[in-house]
């Protein structure tokens, strides 16, 4: 929680460097929040396994897989510079940036809350914060991914 | 420091379940694995635009930068499944496991140091762990990856 906070104010300081600064090719922009969106869908459907009863419960296992969850939801955003559109893009993205971020911050929440709740070693607690997590990435696909 | 501790507890805890039970496909390892390195390749890239002077330094920029770099030191081996070789890949990493691993674990002590050295400020000290952070990337790209 308190990475996430340092890791967040970091990203805030250094947002008016964007674009450009931040990446020298859109592809190199996409390449990144494509390589965070996918490690961080892995953890999360390790943990998915876990909840689902598919997975043995090692508790030590998904607090590692939660914080992995919970830096990466702090990353992509940066890489969606303008230009940088995919298939996978909705216009919504760069129409309505407010609603965008929106979307990443909650998502920012529901991690950091999933991360409290591994580390509570609690099952059912961490089913709950799975659940809203879940949801919170449904939202953002829904409103701004096309399904492929 | 501890974070990396208890993830490395759990990847190894983890460990017995590996290939098929970790990834559905071979091609599923290969994006997981080339994901998480090129999630630490940008973050580390974005130090060594500070330590080179062409970035401005701002602290807890590169404390962030440093985290995400130490933790995904943590992620990639588990997706060098047999099978899942790449024109990137040596034969050397299937041929010779535990100097992989040896290799894996030297970025891994060096990325934990640099995260050190971030924590306290101080450039002198995170020009020197970026160093030899990025020697023993180098080292394991000598040896066990083709170059493009």
């Amino acid at each position: 929680m308190k990475k996430a906070l340092v890791l967040a104010a970091a990203l805030l300081a250094s947002a008016p460097m964007l674009a450009s600064a931040q990446f020298a090719k859109n592809e190199d922009a996409i390449r990144y929040r494509q390589s965070a969106l996918t490690v961080m869908s892995r953890h999360f459907s390790l943990i998915a396994s876990t909840v689902r009863g598919e997975r043995p419960f090692n508790a030590a296992e998904v607090q590692a897989n939660a914080d992995v969850v919970a830096m990466m939801s702090h990353l992509p955003w940066i890489g969606f510079v303008a230009g940088a559109e995919t298939k996978a893009t909705k216009p919504e993205i760069w129409k309505d940036p407010a609603k965008f971020k929106e979307a990443a911050d909650k998502l920012q929440t529901e991690t950091a809350k999933l991360q409290a709740a591994a580390k509570t070693g609690e099952l059912a607690k961490i089913r709950t914060s799975f659940g809203a997590v879940g949801q919170s990435c449904k939202a953002c696909h829904d409103n701004f991914r096309n399904q492929p």
